[in-house]
């Protein structure tokens, strides 16, 4: 069965270097952005621009818009629906109520601190890992031609409950936004002597909060109670003994990074225990899905 | 007048860094490290190996190490001593009061979360920030030597003191350091699939803490009250409502970096305000000094 087509909506950072990515290895690709510069950027990288979205149509809008992003455009009644969008359990509650098991929440764990259609790096997704939501009742044919985009752009698949990839997301992507802005609003209030110190260890700790604060507000606000949860963790850790709290840290960023390859059956729990394990799925197969778990034993 | 020579006491990243940018600036230069590999690799980049210190000596060994250093080294009496400790406070008071005003407190604001001989890199001070204490008791010649070594290799050289400098350096170095370990700790106890999604922010945010943990506990215990200090300013940021807290630290890392010259007499008044500014010196003259400081408006 040949590949599906892949429809983006919204060309921005995310959907434009996905759409371009695709283009480039030669699979049929289409999208639509409001903007005419977006729809102009994409176009020139071999995307064709139409409202009538088929295949798997990937929705890459921001948070905000992603409940009516639809609206005023034409879905075909067959098409696998997925997102982008940075936090999973409001967009499942939206887009799964309207679509059922044809919508498969998706959240590539790449980007930087730019965004729109300027920032596209079909390279983006290369060696990232990209969560992909197995809720009870989503059609594991429709997930697996999901991973499938995602695989042919070079990431690595890690299935993942709506819920887990929100707790998860909350500790690894918005506390360090959280911190990094309060790293900053603390240093100014320091001083301008602080702000002219500021070297390396003050840049790596405050560069997320470059992004675009609208984009950084509504990821936060969108995951509030997992984004409190984990940023309680933090300040527990913080209350450590300094040098236990720096072993601890410095152990973690230090960890080994073994991997034991594994097969996978085509089954929700058993793609599932891959991701909480820590582990992804590079390669699809006929019966099966290979990929990959951290290795214990090193 | 001819530059004096400069002897460097710990050839490791800091002080092998300094050393070779100077040896390669055709500039005198010696040093001494405990270390035979370290002593090697000075020496094959030009730096004369000897444990007789003369000119401007730079002490540029760990904090724990600073207080003895010059137990079995031979240094003229009539040198200036400086370092390039982390802290301040702590230095001042030890080598302070055993060189009076010949001890000039110095802290070059770069360096990696490498360490060692094999992270020397001439190039790690070119538009570096050097912070370079002016006390009550400096002798304003001897702080303009150490001046000028730090010009020689590219720095900037932000005039503070001991106290002002270890307040900043709490907000934009080590407290950074603890919200990293913190980072980090937090989301191993989240579990794998957390660190297994871990992108950008995530690594941005935690980098600092694969630091050497001895040399990170050194300097956060060696600056205890200020980081304390400035990590209360960090806690009562988090206590903020998120899209208010989003917003400040957004708008600290983009703030617009106006510089405005100025020249400064060489006194120690007029050289403290302009870091107090958040300015910096640029250039020895004779009568004075050149700099800049932030420019309020653009």
């Amino acid at each position: 069965m040949p590949a599906p087509p892949v429809s983006v909506v919204g060309l921005g950072q995310l959907g434009g270097s996905l759409a371009a990515a695709l283009a480039a290895a030669g699979r049929p690709v289409s999208g639509w952005d409001t903007d005419p510069a977006a729809r102009d950027a994409a176009a020139a990288r071999g995307v064709r621009i139409t409202r009538e979205l088929t295949g798997v149509v990937v929705l890459a809008v921001p948070l905000p818009a992603m409940a009516t992003v639809l609206d005023g455009l034409v879905v075909d009644p067959g098409a696998t629906v997925t997102d982008l969008g940075s936090v999973k359990g409001p967009v499942l509650a939206s887009l799964g109520g309207q679509l059922g098991g044809r919508f498969v929440g998706g959240h590539p764990m790449c980007g930087t601190e730019r965004s729109g259609h300027e920032a596209v790096d079909p390279g983006l997704f290369a060696g990232a890992r990209w969560a992909l939501c197995v809720e009870p009742g989503t059609e594991l044919p429709r997930w697996l031609r999901v991973a499938e985009v995602a695989l042919a752009v070079g990431a690595e698949v890690v299935p993942v409950t709506a819920a887990e990839h929100d707790a998860a997301v909350a500790a690894i992507s918005h506390v360090p936004h959280l911190l990094a802005a309060a790293l900053a609003a603390a240093a100014a209030e320091a001083g301008p002597l602080a702000l002219a110190l500021a070297a390396g260890s003050f840049r790596d700790g405050t560069r997320v909060i470059g992004s675009d604060p609208a984009f950084v507000t509504a990821m936060v606000e969108g995951n509030a109670a997992p984004t409190t949860a984990a940023l309680d963790r933090v300040l527990a850790q913080l209350q450590r003994p300094r040098s236990e709290l720096v072993a601890a840290g410095h152990a973690v960023v230090t960890r080994p990074a073994g991997r034991r390859p594994v097969r996978i059956p085509l089954e929700r729990a058993a793609l599932l225990s891959v991701g909480r394990a820590g582990g992804a799925v590079t390669r699809r197969l006929a019966a099966f899905v290979e990929g990959w778990v951290p290795d214990a034993g090193d």
